[in-house]
Order: C-alpha cells, then sequence, then structure tokens
C-alpha cells in the first residue's frame, strides 16, 4: 500500500516543470560534450580515487576523454554501491538507452558512443533541459564574468561572492576587481565602490541571488569603518602574510558590506555553511574539501538580526546541523532552508533533514532542493532522487500518520519544489514588451506581482 | 499488519490516566478562555510571524481576542504543513466539534463561538482534564508564588530556579526574595538561608520537582564560600555591570546550593539542557530563543558525581545531544531522560531520540513526555502525538524486529508514560486520612511504598 | 512483502563464516567457565548498577560466580527493554536451550546449571566458534603480552597502543616496557627503539593490526624530535606532576611514531575516537567511561595526510560523528569505516549510521561490524543483531527503493561482512607449507596475492 501510494505521489511530483536554485553550469557549455564530462564530475573522481585509483591516472596531462573513461570504468565496480553511482546510470538509462542498471566494464564503449552522438545535437543542452523538465537553472557567477551570450531567463545570474571576501588578499583577485569595475581597491571607500559596481552589473543582467559558502569557524560580525581600514590595507599589501585578525575583520567587514547590498538590491543572500577547503591535499580537483561539523548558527545571530529585509536561504554541510537550520528558520522570518548540500545530499541524510524541517518550518520557507551541478544531465537524477524522498515523506508522515489527502500532500511537495522558487527569488527585471500583450491588464498584473515592494515579498 | 498494530497498541496506551510531568499551567487560571489562549501560543505567533505576519499585528496593545484570532486566521496557511498547527486542529477535532482537518479562514468565526460558550463552563478545566484523562500537572512555579488558593493534588507546585540562579544581580528579583523569605540577600550566608526558606515553603506545599533551563555554556562546578562571596557581592552591588566571571561563578555556586538542597529534600532536579535566551531580539514574546547545539553532557560530570542521591531527570534542546543524554542515563544511576523538550518535541526527533534511548536506557529511567504547555487543552494533541510514535516504535522495534508480544510492548510503553512519573516524583506529603479508610492496612502499606527512605527511591 | 525478503537476506548473510576484526577475547580463556562470565560483562554489571543495584553487591570481594548470578537475575527486570539484554536472552537460547524470551527470576537456576555443563566442555569455545560461525578473531594486546600458547590463526594479535601513547609517565608502564624489550625508554632515540623492537615481537607473531582508543580532545601532530626530548623527560621524571603540555607532546609523537612504523610495517591502525575515561568515578568496573561529542576528523587531517600508506579502519563513539567518518572515508583513500562502536552499537544508532556509510563510501571501504566481546559467545547475538539491520537497509534502501536484485544486495552484504576484513587485515604470515600443495601454482598465487606490495593492498 505504502509503496503504491509512494510511487503515486513520485509521478506527480515528476510531472512539474522545475527551476533548479542553485548550479555551477557554465552558460556557455550546459551540457556535456562527451561522456568524460560526466565521469569526470567530482563526485565520480574523487570516489574512484578514494577506492584505490591514483590520481595520476585520472588528471593525466591531455589525456583523451575516451581514454579517460575507459580507464574509470575499470574503477566503478567499488563504488556501485553508492547513491552517486546510481545518478549516472540513471543518467545513462534516461538519456542514452542503456537498459538494466548493471554496467560491466566491456560495455562502456558502447555507451561512450551512444553518448557522444546525441550531445553532438546542436540543441543537445535543450533536450536534456526538456526531458528533465528544467525551465531556468541558477548559475554561480565569478564577480568578473561578463554575463553576456547566452538566456539569462534559462541561465539566471546569481554573484557568487567567496573570493571577494575570503580572498582580496590574492594580487590577482583585486586585478580581476579592478578590471571589472575599474576602481583599484585599497580601502573601505574604494571597496564600498567596486562593490556597488559589481552588483549594478549583476542586476542590470538579471541576478536573482548572491551566494557565498563559509568555513565552519566564520562568524558574521560588524565591522566599524576604521577597524576595517586597518585589516583591508594590511590584507591587500601583505597578501597571506597578513595576520589572522586582519584576515578575519576584513572578511566579516566585506560580508557585511555584501549583506548592505543585497539589503539594497533585494537580493536573497545564499549562506551554504560550513566547509574547510582543501584537506586533503592530495586529493583529486574538487575532491579535497571536508569539515568540521561543530558549527551552530547561534555564530549568525548578528547577521540574522541585522538584516530583517534579507532573505538567506541557508544550507548546512552536515546533517548534524540541520536541526538549527529548521529551528532558526522556524523563529527568525528571514532564514530558510535550502537544500541538501554535498555531504548530506544522500538519501539517509535527506530524508532525516526534510522530514524534520517539513514538519516544524513554514511551507513557504523551505526551498525543497538544488542540483549543485555543473552539467545539464545530473539535474534529472539528483532530482528524481529527492523526489523519491519527499513522496517516501509526504506518504508516510503526512498521508499515513497524518492522514492528509494525497492531493493535499502534493500541495505541499509543489510547493518546496517549485513554488517557493519563484517567491524567494522573483524574477525582477522589467517585463520584456511584447506588442501583443501590452495591453493585457491580466499579464501586467501578473508581472507587478512578482516585484515586490522594499522590503519584503509575499512571503515576509 | 503494521498499522493496524500501531493502532492496536495506541488505542491501549490510550487509554491510560496520566500525569504531566511539566506544564506551565497555571493553576488559577489553567484551561483557555477563548480561542486567543490556545492561537495565542508562541508556537502559532511565532510561526505565522516567521512566515510573514508583522508582529505588530500579534502584539497590538488592548487587542481584542477576537480580532487577534481572526488576524491569526488569516496567516495559518503557511503553517499547515507544521506538526504544531495539527495539534490546534485536533484540538478543534476533540474540545470543539471540528470536523475534517482542514480550516478555512473564513471558518473560524463559527469555531470561535462555540469555543467561547465550552470554555464559559465553570468545569472547563475539569472537562479538559477528564476528556484529555489527565489526573495531575506539574507547574512551573516561581519561586515567590504563593501557591495557595489550588488544589495541588491535581495542580502540583515544582520550583523553577532559573531567576536564582541566573538573575540575582537583578534588583527586582532580590526584593522578590526579600519579600518572599524576609532575607536581604547579600552574601553566601543570606543567600543559604532564603533558598532554605523557599524550600521550606514548597515543601510544606506538596513540591514534587525543582526545575531549572540551562544555557549551552553552562557548566556546574563546585565553588568555595569564599569565592563565592567575592561573587555574590560584585553581583548583588553591579547588576549587569559585574563581569561574566563573577556572574558564573555565582550562578555556579547558587545552582550548587540548590542542587544541595535537593538532595536534602530529597526532590529530584529536573535540569532543561541548552537554550540561549532572546536571540531573535525583534521576535514575537516567547518566540526569541534559539540554541547553539555545540553542548555536551560532560560539563555535568562534577555534577553527577558529587549528587548521587539526587535524581536529574534530564531535557535536552537539540537531538544531537540526545545520544549523549542516553548514554549518561546509561551509566549514572541519578541520570534519567525526560521527554522531549521544544526545539526536539517534534515526530522526527522523537522518532529517533525515543527509539535510541529504549534501547538502551533501564526502562525504570525514562519519563517519557511531559506536554510544556501553558493552557491544558495542548495535553490532549501533544501526548497524542507522542503516543502515536510511542506506538510506532513499540510495534515496529519490538513487536515485529524483536518479536515481543504486544502485552509487553505495552508494560513498557506504560512504564516510560505513567509508571516511572510515579516512581520518579513521589507524592511525600502525609496521606489525607479519610476516616472510613483509617483502619485499613492495604491502604497504608500503599501510602508508605510512596515514601521512600532517605537517599534512594525504588528505582535507584 | 518487505519482511519476508528482510527475512530472506538475513538467512543468507547468517550463512557466512566470519572474522571478528575487534575483541578483547582472552586466548587463554575465550569463552566462559560460567554463567557469571556472561552476566558480568559490563553492559549488564552497569546496568544494573544505573537501574539501582548497590556496586558493593556487584563487586563484592570473592564472590561466588553463582551468588553474583543470582543477584544480577534479580536486577535484570529493569533492563529487559534494552538490546543489551537481549544479546543475554539470544545467548541463553542459542548456547542452552532456553525457550521463549523471556527470564522470570526463578529460572535462572536451570538455565546456570545448564550453562555450567556446556561450558565443562575441553572444546566448549570450538563450538561456540563453530556455531558462531566465526573462523578466527582479532585480539586486543597490551604491548607486554607473550603471545603464546595459542593458535594465532584463530587468535589474531593486535596490538594496543593506549597505555604507550598516553600513560608513558607511570612508571609501571615503562617497566613493563623495559621487561618486554629490554631498554629503559628516557628520550626519543630509547622510545623508537623500543617501539620498534614490540613491532618485531609482534610482527613474527602474526599481529594484523595496530589499535589504540583516543579521547575526543586528542589532535595528532608531527612533533620535532628536539621538543619530544623535553616532553618524554618531563614525563618520566615527573610522571602525572608532568604539565598538560609536555603530556600532549610526548602522546602526539609517540602516537606518530607508531603510525610510522604502522607504516613501515604496512600494519593498519585501527583508530577508536572519542571516549572520556572514568567520567563516573564510582561505577562499577568498566562502567565509567563516556564521551563528549564534540569532537571532529578535522583534528585528523595532518595525519591523514601524512599517511597516504597506512590504511586508518576508524570507529566513532558518537553517531553525530557518523557523518564526518562516512565523508572523510568518502574522500581520503586511506581512511576506511570500521564497526559501530559501544555507545553507538545500539539498532537505531547502526542503522542511521550504516545506511549513510553504504549509500556514501565505496564498498571496498567499509568494515562492517566486529564484535568488542570479551567472551566468545557474545559474537552470535551481537553480529546476529548486526545482520538484522543489514538485511533491514538492503531490503529497503537497495532491493525496494533503487531495485536491485536480491543478489546483488546480498553481495554487498558479504563485502562489508566478510571480504573486506580479509582485504583490510591480509595474512602477511609466510604461509605454512603443506607438502601435498607444495607445487601448486594456484594456491601458491593465492598467497602472494595475499602479500601486497609495499604501499598499498587492492584496494587502495
Amino acid at each position: 500500500m505504502s509503496l503504491e501510494l509512494r510511487n503515486r505521489l513520485f509521478n506527480e511530483l515528476n510531472s512539474l516543470t522545475l527551476i533548479d536554485p542553485h548550479t555551477h553550469i557554465n552558460p556557455h557549455a550546459p551540457a556535456s560534450t562527451t561522456l568524460a564530462d560526466i565521469l569526470g564530475y567530482h563526485y565520480y573522481t574523487e570516489l574512484a580515487h578514494s577506492a584505490g585509483m591514483p590520481k595520476s591516472e585520472i588528471e593525466q596531462q591531455d589525456l583523451d576523454p575516451r581514454e579517460l573513461v575507459g580507464r574509470l570504468f575499470e574503477n566503478l565496480e567499488p563504488l556501485a554501491n553508492t547513491i552517486q553511482y546510481s545518478w549516472f546510470v540513471e543518467i545513462a538509462q534516461a538519456f542514452f538507452g542503456l537498459e538494466g542498471d548493471e554496467l560491466k566494464s566491456g560495455d562502456w564503449s558502447t555507451l561512450y558512443e551512444t553518448a557522444l552522438a546525441k550531445m553532438a545535437a546542436d540543441d543537445w543542452a535543450d533536450q536534456v533541459l526538456a526531458q528533465s523538465k528544467l525551465e531556468a537553472v541558477f548559475l554561480t557567477n565569478s564577480f568578473d564574468d561578463d554575463l553576456e551570450g547566452f538566456d539569462s531567463d534559462v541561465y539566471i545570474p546569481c554573484l557568487r561572492t567567496d573570493d571577494l571576501v575570503f580572498q582580496l588578499g590574492e594580487e590577482s583577485v583585486r586585478e580581476r576587481l579592478a578590471n571589472t569595475t575599474g576602481i583599484e581597491v585599497h580601502d573601505v571607500a574604494t571597496l564600498d565602490e567596486a562593490i556597488g559596481k559589481l552588483f549594478e552589473k549583476f542586476i542590470s543582467r538579471g541576478v536573482r541571488a548572491c551566494a557565498i559558502s563559509l568555513p565552519p569557524d566564520f562568524s558574521p560580525k560588524k565591522i566599524t569603518p576604521g577597524r576595517a581600514n586597518t585589516a583591508i590595507d594590511e590584507v591587500c599589501t601583505k597578501g597571506a602574510g597578513a595576520n589572522v585578525q586582519q584576515h578575519r575583520a576584513a572578511a566579516q567587514f566585506i560580508f557585511w558590506k555584501i549583506a548592505e547590498y543585497c539589503k539594497e538590491c533585494r537580493l536573497p543572500f545564499d549562506l551554504m555553511i560550513g566547509v574547510n577547503r582543501n584537506v586533503y591535499t592530495d586529493g583529486v580537483h574538487q575532491g579535497r574539501d571536508l569539515y568540521d561539523s561543530r558549527v551552530s548558527l547561534i555564530q549568525y545571530r548578528e547577521l540574522f538580526n541585522a538584516f530583517p529585509e534579507v532573505k538567506f536561504p541557508i544550507s548546512v554541510l552536515a546533517s548534524v546541523t540541520n536541526q538549527e537550520l529548521a529551528s532558526y528558520a522556524w523563529i527568525f522570518p528571514n532564514v530558510l532552508t535550502n537544500g541538501h548540500w554535498w555531504y548530506s545530499n544522500t538519501p539517509t541524510f535527506i530524508e532525516h533533514d526534510a522530514s524534520a524541517r517539513l514538519e516544524a518550518v513554514p511551507a513557504t520557507k523551505q526551498i525543497g532542493y538544488y542540483s549543485d551541478m555543473y552539467k545539464l544531465e545530473f539535474a534529472l537524477p539528483k532530482f528524481n532522487m529527492y523526489k523519491r524522498i519527499l513522496a517516501k515523506i509526504l506518504s508516510e508522515r503526512y498521508v499515513i500518520d497524518r492522514n492528509w489527502t494525497e492531493e493535499r500532500a502534493l500541495a505541499l511537495g509543489r510547493q518546496v519544489l517549485r513554488g517557493n522558487v519563484d517567491a524567494t527569488f522573483p524574477d525582477r527585471k522589467p517585463p520584456k514588451i511584447d506588442s501583443a500583450i501590452y495591453n493585457d491588464p491580466a499579464l501586467s498584473d501578473k508581472s507587478s506581482q512578482q516585484e515586490p515592494e522594499a522590503g519584503g515579498s509575499s512571503i515576509f
């Protein structure tokens, strides 16, 4: 009974068209060109390496993609238990006609060729979007991305600010900043001006969110301009040699400044809390980061109180922080729960964490899922994984335990999958004018609904 | 099969008459007088505020209860997914004849009137107690409550000590203490005497527990009287201006002193560990507290070792502390697990935490649940939530996984729901003498059973 | 359906012959001689004490085993809910013919006699091994155990190093070290030499692992020899009176030295992370240790990077650390997950923790379970508990949720139960030569497979 119910709910949820609110898609090359783009995803290279494959076989210079795929295939067996491997199988089934779910190493060649042929289609990215029922995906843009040459209704700009906050001491970062804004940053005033220019540029291109990932020991704090000048000066002149207090004060000041611009520009500020970079120094590309789960949202207390107008969709890296996230989102109007990030993006943790959120956080404040993908093909299996778990939770905890109708449970599912993405990250670009609809009042009403008043959207 | 089993066990557990071992009931106004007492519970005001309702609409001065209820109803939809909302629906169904489980905003007026009429009955509180199968509830008394004018067999005094331990620096607290005890506290000796008087008063009124909530960074420690005199002097003379070391030492000394009186008076000392007060400074009333889940029971090591004679029923705010609680209760004879507190009082956490306790802590050392309610109507849905989860755990983990008979599983359920409340917090008042039973030896045996010897009850 | 599936999978898993990779078996007295050896296990004495049995009744000097068992029986009722109690019942059923699963206190005498008679058999230990389908068990050897007089193919030496690392300041430890190695340790050079001798001795007797348990605040670090000389000198001359920095530096140096020897000798180094010793000072024997769950594997970052050639099978004491363990094993080739330790060795935690590992860690890097037992009779119920949970996870999360065939799910189960123990702790002793097979190339191939090259086994 419960399995049939789960399947029914999954099928309904699976008919939704979605927007993926956090990815690392390159809008100029959104889909894969060979299977190496799929199997080269760090989830596979790092797991294969962890299971014994030497890094040198993975990251060999000028390696032919075909050769890389062949080598990785030989090393997939020890990963076949993982959920990450199941994403690959589901991609192969959905897009490249794989039948059954077991891949023998001998099979890879046919699969490689099939994929190559499919991916060669001019509209491959659009095919993938359509088959995945994806209407749009959020990008992760460096501050100096030029944001031109792609459809920003489908590939939605998002300003990623990690390097501004934590790497201003690197000359290359300041140079990129100068090149983009025309401003040489060396103190509070020039920094403020430069960041203002970045926001201007991103706003003009339809940015819908600011985002940053944060280490477990980061604690936002308002820094006085005088103190900040000292810190920025030392960080800019001494770089990595500046002492840790100066680095911390500079990062806190810049972070706070970005939050102020988010307030002014009415942009949500995605916080991704808890990652330590480069923990495994000899790891493969993107397979070096880990974490210290001893982090608390109490560290963000001053921030949440200071910016009631800014929405903070928050992801936490460790499942042990999830209860705090649910509790802070239950209490603070400006805190939202956002997806299941990285090391918590596996079924056991998703099920536990999503259940806890659904039970205690207002339905309007939960962004169910994002894929975090680098290539479009991954949205389908990742969202399917989430939708299966969501269907399980809705079946067991709502329809069965709480006697909800299936329709009501589905409405909740739709809201966290899609409705809250629209409400949290509204499109505030001036609507494109199409003469045919120019005088249609219903449509102009609709566009104004998407234009919330300063200081609050419909869910605040 | 499993669902029918769960229902069978639930129905049996649901026939028990209970004592609620921790509430915030006002014995002079235990039940609600309008629906505003129900919907004004902080669980609804804080969630409605979190979902976007301005605080000014909730806390407007001299607001008519009817108007408040109307406003809150307009803001309930975003909360309809939460378990807290389901408590409200269950109250409306059980006490006010609501049919079905969905409340449209238009419906509230009828419900309001129905509730108003029912609540107007002279014996409304007793009706609620009877329908909820509640025999008695523990109170949360300020040290200067007068404890008169109510039936202390039904409304059982419990001495709450937060302000003594953490607010002695406030002049108003010392004044209340002086008014109650006749003693102006300014050093160790006067403090000891004043606390002694409080215990005397509470004992004479049938107090059955002492209780306190504690911040995550509190660590009990025995302080020498000399050190304590310095600390108390500074805290009393400088108030909030005293430095943090003095505040800490004073709090540690007073906490320890209260534990000593608990030992002397053979009173359990309920510890509610982990809350940070006033984190969201602009939150609604009682909707400002959150926590830092980085707390460990190792902080209580010295206390548990120093007071083997005192029972410490312990609640933890965060589910990540639950395993420590289960382990400490498994090892320390004087540590008991106590209910599912606040942010951990939602089904996913209750199920995980209660399962872990049931498997590893002696059955006699687990107090299953308390409601923490402010108005009597909430015991019914909250205990029902717990009993449904308990029935699920007993079904799946005992009857199915471990082949227990249903009767044996129910005996375990009854013990944690009721038996352990009686055993942990025995009524030690002299029995009231009824001439008809005066010479019945069976009954006088029974009362003496409830009078454990100094230093230990039946489970120690 | 799901229950039948679970049972089918359990029965298959239950037909495997296993090696138990971590126990505290005394190879000279591996099995019990009376029921007091079973009920005297700290899991029962500490729980009975926690539930109210005075320590003096348990640890009375020269207490007759029969009398102890009688007393403990009188105190088992409050523990009958625990999983630990269920191990005892399963032992009584499997080995001593108990029928049903409830033990009345009156029954114990018959059970005692039956057990006594069975245990008197000369081959009792071998009977228990055979009935438990155990091929071999790892020991926990003190560095000065003589390792003679037992079959080291069945009772496999494992060098436990806690006292070397943390107790070198105790004269008795240095004396034992001097007696065993002939070296008086007083500085880096003599320490190095002494540890080298220990490894030599253990290698010659077929040791297959080094092991240590570590407190939550320990953080491995490479210490310079100069700094280490100061620390070792102070620790050796002042003992407990040496200051905490010296103790810490000495422990870090010795720990690192042992890791170097593990590298040189190609031995896995089992880390058991998170225990605080002697927290409940008046507890019964072995019932005094608890923990602070605020520990992170980030503390081991330097170690994991410095020793890529050493396999670290890791156990964590608290379930809240399990996600970090799974993540570190997912990223670091030299980190393996190892069993479910002590306070996390109960069904709710095992299910949550094992599920999370199975989904995200390469199948080759997970050692499913060890018993941690002191007497052989405990392997059967403990492994059965794990196998039941494993069968549940494989049924629900693989066969049902991911459409795996049962055979494929069983292959995963077999790998974590047995295959990975063989691969992680290969027998590197020279094979015993049997003239009949001397020239069989297939067999000599097999033995050479078990002899990995320096720097890597088959799973690296």
